[in-house]
């Protein structure tokens, strides 16, 4: 299978949905607001609705407390939280880190929102003092924070605690803030990790966000936004979202994806997704300890399985294993189907690469301490 | 197959996918710009390609003159095109008929543009009287125009020729108007009647969109999205657009549409398509003859498939049709997988309930002057 290949994405192809390919035949459409009922007939809506209770159950919401619809990407799913955000309020400002996914940079532009950009410290996480002196210049409106739960290059995890912490001592009250957290790579692994700090509505955030196609391992690009219920109340009661009878961004949406995402929730099971995100922890350590091991600048956040390293000098290779990579930096992100052998095979590719290539001492390993910190950096300069 | 009885939505399932069941065993993710490769090696960008350089030749748009991608449908069509107008006139105004579909007025509140609604005439299609008043009363603000080709309810087409000589004679040149096209319904089945409009891009027009799922036939929601590229370079020569790399709505798109698309247009072909829209025309005309003869009132716009009806009085009828229906008009959109023998068993049907309904005089049916026109409706005022 030609994705095995691809150890830069958080794409996963664990499971066999053989069982579900006689559903092309019919054209699944979930219109609009999946608990509204449509006159259209072909759609998923129950496995829709079972997916979004699964995830509320998860993310500890109740069943009358919630609403949400499945994707067609984290995308989606960032678009409509920070929607719902700007809605709840029309003059608040966007914080987000720098380093969080390019799409909630876009919705600030379509969104027409103010948008401040955050630093983050070297392991990619949101720089709370940086937020705090952001805030206490902004005093005057209201707050929309998108936490990233695993960010994009770094799968480092915003402190929702640390944050919420930060807003109380800019003296922002709950009722002027919205907190949307971008939870495309870790929502579904976090909540199975004993000693990582829930994901949980009982903290006061708003919107949650989950990619369907990476951890769970859906063929085709999906997720799952959910969001307080008062919140899209207060949209619906506005007049023009009534017209549209649609609190969803897509309107017409793939009705594949939820019997997919409920299938393969429900045939893993609570257990054995708990096994495979440990598995991936470990496997991940692995591969960081053995890239260290080979004298590779390298960094492994706490809780996360994106591996972080000195970005390699070969384009081919980076081709052939479909690296993702940023400027000095390169990642992989192990998903379930990232075997231990997929990964020695392209260690001992790798070193053998470097070995030629910093045989001679004329080339040099790159310094990436400003990437991923002095502490996790060996090149000549700070080994 | 359920979906044969979904006469009110245009859904179409004539076409066997067999072939394409086993692409279920990959991730196919066709992320960001299709004509940019990224390392994500399992992708279908070349079948992207092929579909949308087909549609070019469709629209009359040279290959390097357009942009384009495939959507996850026709509402990420108008996001797209109502996106780049606002980008290219960031004060602009946005015209669009009261009928169009909801998703403009959804584009309109999501990107914060001023929106103004135009009246319509009892066929559905814009009033250009009417927008002429609007347009004259913001001449100083520069013009987005959204037109509808196939609106909603009434499958009405608005005149493109009409609405570029209104904004003549309202003195805005070229360079102070921009036209997105809504062609989600129509976009593909127009430009095969003869003595239709063309939909191309030798008129003023900046970008057209057209569904996947309905008449193509594709079995989830998707759509293609076209505009010219000089305006997506001007997006791009944005820095902040430049940082998110991606001039898409949705980032992440499932790469199984577009192997959809091609295979359907491709094993269908011109000719193939050509009869296919012909006879819908055809067995739309029928359907229309057979209700007004059974003393319905019932309206059908010339090179359109969709025909207006008086709302039926029952609605276990209108669930078991799958009706769409609007205050006191139902529609069914005639696709190539509707027969004759279906749509006589609905009429039969329906001329039953209808005379039961009817049968002492107690019952009158409706009036629909308002909604169809004086001259469509049946009802006793109007007999």
């Amino acid at each position: 299978m030609v994705a095995s290949r691809a150890v830069g994405y958080p794409v996963n192809l664990d499971f066999n949905y053989d069982a579900l390919g006689h559903l092309q035949q019919f054209s699944i459409n979930n219109a609009g607001d999946p608990f509204i009922a449509g006159n259209y007939g072909v759609h998923s809506r129950d496995f829709e609705v079972g997916v979004l209770d699964w995830f509320a159950r998860l993310w500890e919401i109740k069943k009358d407390e919630y609403w949400g619809y499945v994707t067609s990407g984290g995308t989606e799913g960032n678009l409509h939280g920070l929607l719902v955000g700007r809605e709840m309020f029309p003059d608040g400002i966007l914080y987000v880190s720098k380093e969080a996914h390019y799409s909630v940079f876009k919705a600030a532009r379509m969104y027409r929102m103010n948008c401040v950009k955050v630093e983050t410290l070297a392991s990619g996480v949101i720089d709370c003092r940086d937020l705090k002196d952001c805030l206490l210049k902004n005093k005057d409106k209201p707050a929309i924070i998108n936490i990233s739960i695993g960010t994009t290059v770094k799968g480092a995890i915003d402190d929702i605690d640390l944050v919420v912490q930060t807003l109380e001592e800019c003296g922002f009250p709950r009722n002027r803030f919205y907190i949307h957290c971008d939870a495309a790579l870790f929502g579904l692994m976090l909540p199975f990790l004993d000693r990582a700090p829930h994901i949980t509505f009982k903290k006061p955030i708003d919107s949650v966000c989950v990619s369907g196609h990476k951890f769970v391992g859906s063929p085709m690009p999906c997720g799952v936004q959910m969001v307080r219920i008062e919140h899209i109340n207060v949209l619906s009661r506005n007049v023009e979202y009534i017209a549209t009878m649609d609190t969803t961004i897509m309107g017409s949406r793939n009705g594949l994806a939820p019997v997919y995402l409920w299938y393969a929730l429900n045939r893993k099971g609570y257990n054995g997704l708990k096994k495979q995100v440990q598995n991936c922890l470990i496997i991940a350590s692995y591969l960081k300890d053995r890239l260290r091991g080979a004298g590779v600048s390298v960094m492994l956040n706490e809780l996360s399985s994106t591996v972080v390293f000195e970005r390699p000098q070969d384009e081919e290779f980076i081709r052939y294993w479909q690296l993702s990579c940023q400027e000095n930096i390169a990642h992989i992100v192990v998903m379930p189907n990232m075997t231990k052998k997929t990964l020695d095979t392209f260690l001992d590719e790798l070193v053998e690469k470097r070995s030629i290539r910093f045989k001679d001492g004329k080339n040099q390993p790159p310094c990436v301490a400003s990437d991923i910190g002095k502490e996790n950096c060996v090149c000549p300069l700070h080994i």
